[in-house]
């Protein structure tokens, strides 16, 4: 379901396990060894009894990093994720610690007590075998493709900013105490190899240039040009990476676009949080943002009304408008941790200061997401790891048009000295911007 | 030699030991005992020798938390710091892990790496002994008692802002790649217990109060209750206390004051860096700064000339300018890390660029080391753990008089809304606020 190792082309369960003898992964990448594992695991094997043996259980991901089986008997149905030493898409030739598992599962616990209507419920997690047991999210959808399709998600703006304010704020300083965030920014600083992945193509290789960039030519070669020599924009862009790699305000989701989202019309689920780490709030926020308005911007390729297009830019305008609202119920009510905690601003000559920090607070969040959001737009238009919305469109001068005009709006936003303080704001410049 | 838990009475070493038994400390706390503990680990036999059995051992520590032994053969002085599972001062009541000394001794290690000048080799650290073996540092005097008796150290600017530039450039994101940092940041998360003590003795207890507060009485109540609920002072000193929590900008050394500076005319060293965590650049210059500015408060009732209060003036004056200047050679020569690698930025069109962007981020550092230099006099002048210099003036109104002058020009910093951009500016209002 990650795709922040998207390449172009798909490469398939087969092909890798015909370079791959069951023994690279304990037999854990095959379903007779998955069942024996099951077998081994008594708090796995709870779930199942004596109906494992007649489980039917198939390899479902399509993700680049790992392989989720479902484990279906008459009574259970369970997601069961297992990460191999290296990287699926990479048919083996790139590495990766399978610790990554660890830290989603670490992650996916912690969420799931913060936002449980949200987050799938995890069963059990074997770090020798690198199994993560965990709830079959189903009848649900990955967001991408249902917006894609035209589909319409009434709440997801309210679910998802539940989800947003929930972790953010109760994994931040000011629910935290102090030495329990920072033995949590410890255990999650050593989610260096994921990390990476982002340092490079989030913020990196589409900005200074890469030969594993792509775009569509020549129609975008001179804005690829424009925006890697342009001063403001490259500032702007490295000090949002600094901030990134320097502010532990809270613990981040990190890969949170609408990939990482099962949803149906009434209920929706954040999953695949290998990225974990602390970052800034902005980050987690600016990532759905911007591919919420990658989806906007190439939405008349596909068919999409004007009426469907709005629905996008209102989504974006209610998950910001919910995610204040649902801060500031917190800072009302649960401000018990290492900063503006109630006790030492119990004071009425404090409350109109603390009031004004939360405002400057929030609106700081929004720079930043904007900032994020932008820098997302821009290099999934001419970085390596491309949306499939854009992707699908075969026509090259039809998706650059799209591109284009997706590419001025992330641009300006860059290069603008004027902090958006508004959503509305932004959401009228991409309104502007997308001439259809 | 750390008085962040300074209090007003000393106890000796003696009177602990008569509370608690050699097994308590695996007989490190007494001499016969760290001779057995020094044969039974090669590393460091190897340095004394026969001669073991004829060395003087001695303990010579006055600090709070850890035993300080001199040891001394013919051929080989040492310096052995013991840390107990309790502070030192508090007679066995706090518990303390022994943690403690494997931060310290991983901080000196990487620190003398990159300011041999200025930091006292390591030769052994034994976490199961809890005994770190280091250069013995001679003739060295604590700089707060050299100050406080009127000495001068003409190379003392020059040589922390070198320790300063060196240590937190290279413990950044400028010079680190960010995998490698994260790691840092990982394992310096983990010094929970003693960031517990700075967070709340040097942000916490004197702003919000506390029963552990002490101050010249009635001379300063008004002014405590003053600054207590100033909502601009409140806000600035919980920013403040924010940006240490969440901002992981370089290894601090976390405790940096003129106690722990050990320095002759032409030497100085850093030691005791048991506070070590990754957090603003700004703390650890601007903890320096402002016991110097203490010292410069009360030298006049110290017998001290104007002549001499100029020179610390000139001495903090040299030190931020020393830093920036070597910060800036850091940036020109070492800026290999993750943001602003010369790699990618060294485009002629990006060079003005990167240029305002180091000026406007040593602006930043400028601004939260004023801020951390207001905090660390007030507190030090209301709260729990006040400096010798102005312990030592027993005459109340006297001192009273002196503290006034301190606590109003670091309380009109912390109101001030127009940020301090020159260092000139700050000593300019110290002038002005120390009338004698």
């Amino acid at each position: 379901m990650s795709d922040l190792l998207w390449i172009a082309f798909e490469r398939t369960y087969r092909d890798i396990m015909t370079q791959f003898s069951p023994q690279d992964n304990n037999g854990v990448s095959n379903s007779e060894g998955l069942r024996g594992h099951i077998a081994a695991q008594p708090d796995l094997l709870v779930h199942f009894g004596a109906d494992l043996d007649v489980a039917e259980i198939s390899e479902i991901g399509d993700g680049n990093l790992n392989f989720i089986f479902h484990v279906r008997t008459p009574k259970v149905q369970m997601a069961i994720k297992h990460a191999p030493s290296w990287s699926r898409i990479s048919r083996g030739t790139r590495a990766l610690t399978r610790d990554r598992l660890g830290f989603e599962a670490r992650a996916l616990r912690l969420f799931r007590e913060l936002a449980p209507l949200h987050v799938p419920t995890v069963y059990t997690y074997d770090a020798d075998a690198s199994m993560l047991a965990m709830e079959f999210i189903t009848p649900h959808e990955i967001l991408r493709k249902g917006l894609m399709a035209g589909q319409e998600y009434p709440d997801f703006a309210d679910h998802i900013s539940t989800y947003l304010a929930n972790c953010l704020f109760n994994t931040s300083d000011f629910a935290l105490k102090p030495s329990d965030k920072r033995q949590l920014v410890a255990e999650f600083s050593r989610n260096v190899e994921l990390c990476e992945i982002t340092e490079r193509l989030v913020f990196t290789d589409a900005f200074v240039g890469s030969d594993d960039n792509r775009w569509t030519r020549p129609q975008l070669d001179a804005a690829v040009v424009r925006i890697q020599s342009d001063p403001i924009v490259r500032m702007r862009v490295e000090q949002l990476k600094l901030d990134f790699l320097t502010r532990t305000d809270a613990l981040l989701h990190g890969d949170l676009h609408t990939g990482s989202i099962m949803a149906t019309s009434d209920e929706t689920f954040v999953i695949d949080p290998e990225f974990a780490v602390f970052g800034p709030m902005g980050f987690d926020i600016g990532m759905m943002i911007g591919n919420l308005l990658l989806g906007f911007f190439i939405l008349p390729a596909h068919g999409g009304s004007d009426a469907q297009r709005e629905n996008i830019l209102n989504t974006i305008e209610t998950l910001w408008e919910g995610f204040v609202q649902k801060f500031a119920t917190h800072w009302q009510k649960n401000r018990d941790g290492g900063v503006f905690a109630y006790a030492n601003f119990a004071a009425p000559v404090l409350s109109g200061a603390t009031d004004a920090f939360l405002h400057s607070y929030l609106a700081r969040v929004l720079d930043d997401a904007v900032g994020y959001a932008a820098v997302e737009v821009v290099r999934r238009l001419i970085g390596r790891a491309h949306v499939p919305e854009f992707d699908a469109i075969k026509d090259d001068d039809l998706r650059a048009r799209h591109e284009a005009q997706a590419f001025q709006f992330a641009y300006n936003l860059l290069r603008s000295e004027e902090n958006i303080n508004a959503i509305g704001q932004m959401t009228a410049q991409a309104r502007a911007a997308c001439t259809v």
